[in-house]
This record gives structure tokens, sequence and C-alpha cells, in this order.
């Protein structure tokens, strides 16, 4: 096999810094090597990482690509979408399987399978949404957790839909309390926003603004106590996706000084925009559509807080992405009737380092919250999240002072718009290896469909 | 109209104590008097009171009079229930009307209002429990407000029967934040409840003993919780019902500090009995069963310091008794077939009086959290709960001194078991008045069905 | 004796208002009688109170008439300070007898009777401040109490002056925990405080703006939490005197709830005024200085919350005034050499009262913040604080509908400014008895000096 | 320079557990390699870790050598006590240099550069205790930051000693913050604690156990409270010692949870140790006197969650041992006069192994609490704490199957007493290599005097 060598970097992992040389050896990471040590002068390749930062490989832990919703298809395939993410710096994403309502839990994964094998530039795994809790889903659920599909999410919301009721939940959380898997939650209390929506139908209040208002902050944080109650008693793990309302911080926050194996992701967008944009005029609000939705500026404080406090632990996307044309905009005249979702997968590395940038959180937190906590959150570390002896070869090398501005005119995500369209960022992802083939290289996309494995994995590493 | 002079006791308000002098004309207080004023010296009836304690007629606000329950019926009429209470030195009841499930309000009402037309020793007032939530209930519910009844009791327990989901909560608290109506809450997660009793009984755990384990305290929180964000998100007022969980208790802590119309009761079971009893042999433990459950002594310890606190407000009984014979054994072989409910509307001033005696509470705080509190929160003060010129001349004269111990043997509920057999008292009740009429006069009862009158109540004196 | 009738008005008190005529016969309280009642027809006054509330006359619990501070004299003596209180309903006050360094307990009480004897207009009694702790004065202590001066007075503020540091202070509580008493602290961290004052000076920071900057809330907040483990290791109670700072109440509000015997006062000008004034041109913020500092309008707000949660139980007004011209002006060119203290006592019923008007309390709370909580908690209730047979008469008639500006050119007290000058307030003392005897009426006054009594005090009512 | 190969072992760090060898080059590391890389296969030396553990050699961050107190001195030197920590697999101390009295900082420092030059086994560095805080000593804070001494220690307790009242500590943490110097802290009041001592002694109470009685751990809480408020109040990181009150432990929950830079260690005694020892008989109790006290077990529950939840950085020994005779004696008949200290140094790392072993702590966090932290905290990372291309090769190999007993008998250190005594212990040191250099292998040490170097340090590492 060949060798590589990125060179003279600042290796940057979840504690600490070092120059250091990186010897790629195929697929995997030979050897993190004192710089000068001659060790690797017979390298096949070489990278120069000088005055660069080399870090592991993002993991976006909440995808949903080609996710079916109120009728449409989330924008991006496995294909468009995994190639965005690696030009975004993303190696490694968690997409959502779902099981239908009256179908197995298997008869959703092989779905998803099917669409994802062949088709993925970068290593993927699965979760598995559970629609229908019952003695036979149960059962599968071990049977997956021993697949390598070792988290399940559930619905407080989508009554309907997704939604499962609290026994349904507290029975799911007893399974995954006895077989090692993770409970993912959506934490908003459906049931009573849903009162809300039509209450404000019924008023005429259609425009997407009001989606921010039914979506109540107390809502959120109603539902992520009720899961961490229910979880305490269940004996389980909670994980809780897209936080964006500080009341619910503050139920996670509590928890987890109560020692409780309580964990939260919040994403870029609840980090970056405001509820403000749901009023943007032409229905242009629509764009920013998602739930658990955007929040007043207070709200977008206490998340930086809560992530350099630990008490959120993940910066997932919820990449969900729909056009405005033809998608979001199914929704004119009754906002309830807008996909729900953003773009996102292929932000994040740069939105994150923006943050460094502007001193919000260290370096170290940013490779730990894009790559090695949602690694070991979901039983993928040290093979990714990590750049060790061993570790799958998902480096990339960012340089910290390329300036860019987001924009839908050239990123590459199959979406018609962009949610951050002209912000500027300092820094840009350079080059970007995949299990050790370069995919990105200045500006160079060399990935293709269907390089990216499937990865199994193991159960949460925060846990026992 | 004939004058009564209660003289030389120790007049005890929420607030103060002092020696005084109570002159009743006809059914109301006249006058509180200095000793020796001479004003009164032409009483028609003097009652000595010195060396005894002066106060108002309790008010239980949580009583269940010949209930529907599983197929049978609470075992107090109106009529029994209503002597029982008047010998304890409880002067006025608040009974839950019940709306049946495709019924109106009204016509639940109207059953209610049969029943205890003219069987009541004492004065009484309704609560309505609403079962149905939907624009007619609404509209009735503002009715009922101008007519007297201005609270309405929700459940989050019992799926089937009495549950709300969170949207009819909501939409009925939203209909209170208007009218004015204060909402009371059975605060469990009966969904939850539901699978660990199911769960349990499918494990052979059929004894009155797993009726604590399955109710678990974590779901009272929990449901405590969620009512009282959902009261945030509806501008309303809250009273949760008979809390036994120190969790709860944390939680309502916590409502109050932040300044919400958050109100709670506790039940002399909570504060006298623990979990122990439901695990008494020969089914014995049945006795005990009541929802919330009775709980470890940690919580008891809990409640009584939040009665000192002020984080909870009121003790009501929630007297709802079954016979042991016949009715808590429709039960055996099936925990959750026991009727729920215990007996002691007779027993409330006693046992509180004890907790005086004990240095639990002081003086002051009895009459309060047992007259003055519950007067307040339900409309119904100065004319019940206080001994001031104007008011209803419901008073107790209550001997400090007087041992006494508690029995089914002696007691005058009709059920035939007491929760507190054998337990001794210092205390008790020596005479009382309702409306200025003496019906229970040492250890002499004078009281008669159909003297107690229908109390229009007005809005909870709390608020605003 | 003469008896006076106080008809037809509304009786306040702080659990009931109910409409009732008021018995006054000599200097005590007779009856409260049912409108109409005929039992009172023969009395030799009668005062119509019709349109108006009848309250017991105000409690101020902290005043400092004629006290040195600085070189220079607080301007109110106890003849024209008590005056003051009478025009503004207030009927008792408790001032501060003052130890000196190296004096007895004795001495410093018996210089304050010198004063207060044959001065003042209204009853008074006296807590003591303890400079000095040492065995001796620890006895001093226990006779004290005897005699009716039950509440003690410590200092973390102002070294070399009144500050005791924590040995002394927890020797104190010790010896109160022992006898009854109740420690009164001025808590604010005065060593860290100074350095902060020596640290603005040197940076020629010397108007009186920077008084509100050197005293900072957090270290309130600090004293106070200090001051709550100290007493909780000493098992004594506590009250905290003029809270002013938000994070302050949340210790005192985390003390409450946890069932410690905590208590604690704020101040009208930490309810009324903001630190802005402190920045008021041409020295006149001089007239805002005292400690602990007004503070920013956040806080403002979390005191008025705990007044209605009774995180704060008692509005005192710490009156004392020293004029703008002559003594204020002594700290020209150097804040901390400002006498701190600002004037008060004649305000107090009326600006609470205007916080009824305005929603922020309700009546009841007015009565019980400015009457029966300071009455109770130092040993004085029922006999002050309360309309209740046998009290003394002291009752104010207030007309809640008359208008009035406050000004320095129309109040009584004896400083030559108003700190609430040209402020609008709704409501108005109409007539004060004091012990039976009308002292202000429609506009006059006719009380003397002397003709007020000073009282013995209890131990308080809310221990125990 | 020669190269040294570790080869098989489970290479352990803060974050990642991964399976590789070891490169080591002269006095640092020189790679990290997947197993088989063959990359090193010419090293001049291997060494097997199959099986065992490779993990950053322990950094103890709070020692006491040679220290004088109360008339004598810690049994340990520094090179009696350096021994006896790489014998433990501590590679690298922090002790505290001391200021007296009217003695510049610079006195202090080249005293105890004195003491350990020449004299160390494994590398070593300064913290400075500041006992006397004026302008000069203030300067010269700026000066040793310079060179290498970045944390201050300060102490709320041992008036007349240590002691420095709030002023001075306020002062200081000004300076640190301007600087970048963390403040390190002892929180306890030992004002308020030296009054109970003193009223102690003379209730005769001179027993070892009373040690624990007086030093309250409400006094340890109101310290570490008062300790964060100043440090807000500067703008300044803290860093509190050896904190053993669970009480205290959720002062710096709260603290972190607001996102203040504060930070705590625990030590071992603390962990595995309860009051009850300082009740033996025979004043065996005063082997276990340390300041702050050993406490109840509730406490030492609170700390093992605290180390879980990160409320709790770091796991220093305070090691400061002084012989049971002629030392501890000095105590007998007056508690007080007990030499304060316990020694440790040599057992921290096999004590923490043990709660991996029992479950308590991960493998991961038990490098973090013995290592990685403390060199994070302290200015020291990556070159020590870590093993990463280019830090000093202070690495031991850990043997986790190995058995032994704790023993005085055995151990290293220079005191004639173990606190651990007969106390089982799964886990073991087997080789220690110290810059390189192997010190310790199977049961032999090969390190001698002077081989250590003195540390300059870095600011601290979770700053900024």
């Amino acid at each position: 096999m060949s060798t590589t060598l990125i060179k003279g970097g600042l290796v940057i992992s979840a504690t600490a810094e070092v120059t250091a040389d990186v010897l790629v050896d195929g697929e995997r990471v030979a050897g993190l090597l004192a710089p000068g040590s001659g060790l690797a002068d017979s390298a096949d390749r070489v990278i120069d990482a000088t005055g660069k930062y080399v870090i592991p490989g993002g993991v976006d832990a909440h995808t949903h690509m080609e996710m079916p919703f109120g009728g449409t298809y989330a924008s991006d395939t496995f294909e468009t979408g995994t190639a965005a993410a690696a030009w975004g710096g993303t190696t490694t994403i968690i997409d959502f399987a779902i099981q239908s309502m009256g179908k197995s839990l298997r008869e959703g994964l092989d779905a998803w399978h099917a669409k994802a094998e062949g088709n993925c530039a970068i290593d993927y795994g699965f979760h598995m949404i559970i629609a229908d809790v019952h003695e036979q889903s149960m059962k599968e659920m071990d049977v997956l957790v021993g697949e390598g599909v070792t988290s399940f999410k559930m619905f407080m919301a989508y009554p309907g839909v997704f939604y499962s009721d609290d026994a349904k939940i507290l029975r799911a959380m007893q399974q995954g309390a006895a077989n090692g898997a993770l409970t993912m939650m959506h934490a908003e209390n459906g049931i009573a926003i849903d009162l809300l929506v039509q209450q404000a139908l019924e008023r005429g209040q259609t425009d997407p603004r009001y989606h921010g208002d039914v979506r109540h902050a107390l809502l959120e944080a109603e539902a992520t106590h009720r899961a961490i109650q229910l979880a305490k008693v269940a004996g389980s793990p909670l994980y809780v996706v897209h936080v964006s309302a500080q009341q619910a911080v503050q139920q996670l926050a509590a928890a987890r000084n109560d020692g409780l194996p309580v964990f939260a992701e919040t994403c870029p967008q609840y980090l970056f925009l405001t509820v403000d944009k749901l009023a943007e005029p032409d229905f242009e609000g629509a764009k920013y559509v998602c739930s658990t939705p955007l929040r007043p500026q207070e709200h977008q404080d206490a998340l930086w807080q809560a992530l350099r406090t630990d008490d959120l632990n993940v910066v997932s996307t919820d990449h969900c992405p729909f056009c405005f044309k033809g998608q979001k905009e199914l929704g004119r005249g009754d906002f309830s009737k807008i996909p729900n979702g953003m773009p996102g997968v292929e932000n994040r590395m740069d939105l994150l380092h923006q943050a460094v940038v502007e001193g919000r959180i260290s370096r170290r937190r940013w490779v730990e919250l894009a790559a090695t906590a949602p690694a070991r959150m979901f039983g993928l570390h040290p093979r990714k999240g990590a750049i060790a002896p061993g570790s799958d070869a998902d480096i990339v090398v960012y340089d910290p002072a390329a300036e860019q501005v987001i924009s839908a005119a050239t990123h590459h995500m199959n979406v018609d718009y962009s949610a951050y369209e002209g912000k500027k960022i300092t820094g840009r992802v350079h080059t970007v290896l995949s299990r050790g083939e370069v995919i990105v290289s200045g500006g160079e996309y060399s990935g293709r469909p269907g390089r990216g494995q499937y990865l199994r994995r193991a159960t949460c590493d925060y846990l026992g």
C-alpha cells in the first residue's frame, strides 16, 4: 500500500495541540511522528501542512439525505449530500433510517441501505427512527444493535407521523437500557404545539414567522425534562437532538450535574441564526423553517455557553434541505405545510471554525464538538474522530487563514439557497482524506460515489 | 335572631393569636371583642372557651362523596360524609362534580347538586372535573364560573377514564386564563404509569405493594413540571392536588420562586403514613391504595418542610373512602383494580393539630393550612376560613389538651377501617358552630342533613 | 376612658379584607364589629371611614434618628423623625442603639434611651448594634433580651467602625441562638469594598457615582451567603437588612427554600430608585448615597418579585437623613466621605400604596410588609401591626383615592431634600391614631413629643 | 541518542484508547506508531507492554516537601519525596514555594529552588504561596509569571500564619487577572474555624476527632463561595485546592455551570477515607489530621460524582507527611497543635486505578485526572501529561492485573505510617520513564537525585 506523510501541521485533538507529522499507510494512520524524526522520509507522497491545522475529519451525526417529508423528499441524495459533506471537511455522516408505521425496523433499515449503498463519497452509519413500538420492534432493536445500529430516535412531536406517546418511549428506553442502545429524542411537546398551530391558522396567522411562535421554547424544555425523567425511570441513557431553547439547556445542565447519562447536540442554525429570519418578507422566512425552530438571541447566547460548559456535547447539522422553489413553497398560505429542514452539512466545520476565530470556543473544543465527541457518542471512536495509530485516515488539512464567503452560488449541496448566504468565514478546508484517499485538495474534488463504506457502530463511548 | 358569645378563648387566625370573645349573631360573626369589654354581656348564650382555641371551621377543599370508581361508589354519602366532617371540625367541603365523557359539564354539575342537596350537614361547594374538552365544554366553563364553580380539575393520569392529553389541558388552561378559573391538576404521567402497571401484572406482581412501585415519584414530578409549563404557556394559574413526591415539591418550589401563580396541596395520608403500609399482609395494604401513592419517609420530610416554606399551601383530604370488605377487595389478585382512595375528612384537623403538638407547624399555620388558605384559594374568604365581622359563624372551639385515639370503632365516617387506627392524638374538637348553629358540642352531635347550603364561590383570592 | 368608633371602612389585615367597624376604648382596640351591629352606638366619638381603608399603623423597623456618622448626625431627632413618621402613617419605629467600641451595651442603650425619652410622638423600640464582641457584651445580650431588646445588629461592612469579623459574628450568633435574639446583618463585604473604594479614589474617581460601582452587587451577595452559613453553623436565625442586589435575593431565596430561619427587608429607595440617581450632576448624586447602594433596574425588578414570593419579608426605611447642604457636602471630592443614608420614614406607607395602585403588590401584602410582618418579626405583634381585640389602637385611616406629590417643600422630615421629589402618589393618610389618640387628622397634626412610649419587645414571632 | 520502543501496550489518553507502539528518542517521544508498522524495528531497546497500559506519567500538582509547619518539617525531602513519587508512577510534581511574612516572593522562591535543586528524581515546578500582599509583592508576581511560576496560592484559613483577608485576596486576584496567573485557594473560613477550635479546647475536646468537627463543611463551602465571588469581581480564574465538602462542590458546580473559569481539585484521602478515621483510639486519629478535614461518607459520594461531572477537575495529593512519632504527637492534648498533612504522593496513581477497577471512573478519566488535566491546568501540557510526538518521554507502563497491598512497611515515602495501611489494590506500576530514562522497572529503582529538572510553566491551558 502507498504511504502519505502530512508534514509540519499543527495536529489538533480534543485535548492537545502538537506540531507533528502524520503518516498514513493505506487507509489507516500508521503513526504520529515528531517533526524531523526521519522515520517517514520514504513516504510515497508528502502533503505540506505547514501553517495549517491537521484535524480528524468531521463527523456529522445528524443528517437526513433523501428524507421523505410531507409528500416531498430532502433534496440532497446520498450522492450529492456526501460529496458536499466532503467539500466541507466532514468525512462521516450518520443518517436516519426510518421505520414506517406498520412496517418492521428491518424493512426501514434495508430501504435506507439501498438508498445509500454505492452512492456515498464518505463513510456512513445509520441511526434508526422507531415509529412503531411493540414487542416485535423491540426484539428487532436488539438485533440491530448487533449489526452496528446502536442508536434509536423517537419523537415527542409530529403526532400522527413519528410521534410516540410516553408509554412507547418508556418501553423503548427500557429496551435500550438492556441492549446498550442510545435513545435519541426529538424533544418538543407536539401534542400541545399542534393545538397552537391550529389556533394560529384559525387566526389567519399563516406566515412562516408563526412557526417560531407556536413551537414555544417552554414546550421544548417541557419535553426535554420529560424525556430525562422517562430515561431515569428506564435506567437508560438519552441524547437530545437539535436543542435550541435555553430552558431546555437548563434541563440538560441539571441532569448532567446530577451525573445522569444525558447528552445533547445543537446545530449551526441555532448558533448562528435567530428567529428574525422567519420573518423575512416574500415567504423567504420559509427557508429557515425547521423544528425545533430558530429562537431569539438570548437562546443563542445560552447555547454557546452550554457548548463551553459541555452541557451540550455535539454539534450536528440536522441537514435536511428542501429547495425554496417547489418545496418550501408547498407551505405558502399555511406555514404548517412547509417542509421542515435546512441545509448545512457542507458548512458546519467552517462555521464552527469561525466561532474559534471569534473566541467563542477553543480550537480543541472545535475538534471535539465536530469530530471526536460525535464519534465517541455513537461508537465510532477511535476509528473516526481521532488521528491516532490505527485510526481510519479521515483527515482534514485546514487552512485557518483562508477567507471565503458562503453562498448557494458556490456550495455543493443540492439546494437552491444557503441559510448563511453572504456570511464571511475565516478558514477553509484545504485537503480532505477519507480512509487515506485524498478526495478534496486545493479546491479540486476527486471523490466518487460508492467509495464510502457502511460503518457498523459500537455502543456509546461515554457510558460505563 | 339569637346571639352567642364564645368567651375567653385564644382566637387563632393565620396571622395572629389573641385572647378575645367572639360574638355570633344569627348565622354570622357580629364582633370580636376584647375580654371584659362588656359589649356582649347580654348575649343569649355563652360558650366558655377558656383554655381552648377558637378557630375558623375547617375547609376541606378536596372530597369525593359517593364518587363512582371502578364499578363501585365511595362509601360516604353527602349525608354521612358531611356529618363526619363536622365531628372532625370541618365546616365546609368542596366536592368534585364530574363531567362524564360525551356529556356536558352542566349535566355533571346537576347530577352532583342532586346528590348533595338536602343531604349536607355543613356548607359545600363544587369543583368541576372536566373529562371532555371541546368548544362546547369550554363555553360552559365560563357559565359555571359565573355560577360559583370557579375551579376545574383535569387528570394527567387514568387514560381512558379522566385523562386529558396535553392539548386538552392547554386548551382548558387558556379558557381558565380568560375566565378567572383555577385549573386543578392530578399530576401523574398516567400513560407511562399504565405501562409499568401492565408490566408488573405480567410479572405476577399483583399485591397492593406494587401500587407504590409503579406510580413512580419521578412520574409525579414529571407531570407536575409539565403542568407548570403548560400553565405558563397558557398564562393560567395552577393548583396541583395531592402532592406526595419530594421531586414534585421541588418543581413547585422552583415555580413559586419564579413568581408563577402555582399552588398545591398535600393530604394527611402523605404526611403521616409511608409506603410501608402498602405492604401490610393479608391484602390489608389495599386500605392504603390511593393515587398519588404513599411514599418513603424522605418524601414525608420534604412535604413537612414545604408546608413550612409555603411551597405547599393547603392540606386537604382527598377523602374518598372505600370499605375494605367488598370494595377494596375488588382488587385481590390485581392491585390495579383496587378502588383508589382513603377516608380522612373527619381526621384532618386533629392530625394537623398533632403536628402542632409535635412542633412541625405553628398553631397559626395549622389554621392557615386547614381553613384560611383553602378558603382564600377557592374564593370563599372571608365568608369561610376566617373569624371576622360578617363572616359566616363557622367556628370550632378546640381543646388542645384533650386526648383521643383514632379508630374505626369510634369514627363517624361510613367506612369499615381507619387509616390511622390506634393513633394517639392530643387535642380534640369541643364545639362546632356552622353558620351560627352549634352542631357538635361536648361529644354530642346536633346537626342534621340539609342544613348545609351550597356555596357560590368567587375566584381565587391569591391572584391579581 | 373614652371610646372611638371607626366606622364603615374596609379593614385590611395581612390576610383579610372586611368591611367592619373598629371600636377603640382608651388606648386599645375593644372590638371589631360587623357594620350595623349596634354594639357601639354609644361611642364617644365616631370617625367615618366610609370609602377608606382602616389599617394597622405602620411599623418601621429600621430608623436611625440622630445617628452619629462621620463627624455629623442624622438630621432628624427623635422628635422630628417620629412626628414625620406619624404624618406618614407610621406609628411605631424601632431605632438602633449603638454600642461604642470599648463601651458596654448598657452604656449604648442608656444613651439611646436618653435621646428618645420624652421626645417621641409615637411608640418606639430599640435594636442594639454590637460593635464589640467579647464575653462581657455577650452576657449583656442576655440581659437586654429580658428588657425587650431582642434583636442585635452586626456589620460585615465599615472596617474600623462597626465591622465585626466572622469569628465575632459567629460568637454573637451563638449567643442569639441561646437567648432567642434575632441577629440582624448589614451584609456587604466591607473589607473587599474598601479596597475598591481606595482604588477608585486613587484613579481620581471621587464623584458620588462611583459609590455604586465600588459597592459591588456580588459583594453584597457574598456577604449575604456568608451570613447565612454562619447562622446555620450557629443554629441562629438571621435577618438581613436593606437588601438591594438581586444576587443577594437569590441567596435568601435558597436559604428560605431550605427551611432556614432567614429573613430580610428591603427599603423603598431600592424599590423606587435606581443607580442612575447617583450620577446626577452638581454633586446631587450625593443625596442618594446610602449603603447598600442603589442598583440598576434589573435588581429593582428582582426585589419586587421577592416581595411577592416572600423571599423578602419586610419593607423598612433605613431612615437616616443628612441634609445636602453642609452634610452630604462633606463628601465633595471624596465620595467615601459622604454621610451614608437617606430620608424616608414619612414616605414608606404612601410609596408602598403606590405599588398597590400599580398592581405590584396586593393591599393585604402592603399591610403585611409595612406593619404586620415587622411587628411579628420583632416581637411586637399583636400589640402592634394588627387591629385585633386588645391590640394597641395604632390605626391609620387611609384614603386610597387622594392624590399627592412628594416634596421637600411639604414633607415633615428635618432634611432639605426629598429623594422622591415630584413623585405623584395616589393615596394618602387621612387619620392616624396612636394608642387610641388621634394624632393626625385631615392634614392636622395633634401629636406631641413624649407621648410615644418605649416598647419592650418579645422575641421573633416567626420562630419556633 | 538512544531510542526505546514501548511495544504492544494499550496507550490511554484522556480521550482515546489505542493499541500502539511508542517510540522514545532521547528525552522525548518520537512517535506513536500503529502496531506492526515496522517503522521502529531498529530501536535500541524494546519494552514489551503487551497486556499493559501505557500512560503519561502522573502529574501531582500539590505537594509540600520539607514544608515547615508548627515548628517541624514535612518528613519527605525533595530527594525522598520525588523518589517515592516515581515509585508510584508520578513523574512531575508541582511543589509550593512559600513567601514568609515581611520577605519578598523572590526570597521564598530562591529558598525553595535551593531545597529542590540537585535533589529531585523527577521534574518539578513551583507554585508560589503569597503570604504578604502589597504593591511590591504584586510586581514580583508579574516577574515570576515570566519565569514559569504561573500559579499563586492564598489562604482563607490559618490567621496569623498564611491567612490573607478578602482585600488582599481581591488585590492579588486583580493582579492575576492581568498577568495570566491562576489563583489557587485554600478555601476555609479560618477566622470562624479558629473560634470553634478555641471553644472546643475550652470544653476539653482535645482529641483529634474534634479536628473534623470544628472545621465545619459549611465553612469550607462558605469560603469557596466567597473565593468565587471575589474572583468574579476581579475577573480572575480560580483553582480551589483540596476540596472535601459536598456543599463546596455545589458552589463549584454552580460557578462552572455559569461558565466561570473556576477549577478545583480533590485528593485521594477525601475519596478513600472518612472522618471516622479521626476517631481512632490512642491518638492514632492524628495520622489523619489534614485541612480541609476528612468528612462523612456522603461527602465522599459527592466528590466521586463531581469527578465524573468534571465539577472537580484534578486529583492531587496535598502530600505533606509528618511522622506519627515525634511529629503528629506534638498535638497530644491539643489537636490544634497536630501538624496538618498526610502522605500520599506514592499512592495516588494506584488508588485512582482502584477506582477504575471498581467502576467509579473510566480509564481515560483516570489518566485525565492524574496527568493530563493537572498538566493542562498548570501550563505543562503537552510537554507533560501527554504521550504525543515531541512530549517529554514521561511514561508509565502500568500493569492493570497486578495486585498489591499498601503498607508503610513497603512504601518509599519517608514517613512511619500509611494512611491506607492494608488496602488492597489491583494494578501496579511496572515501568517508569522520566524524560526517556527508565527509573523504575519491575520493582527496581534506578533513578537518582538531581536528574529531575525545574519546569518553567506556561499559563493555564483551560483559559482563553
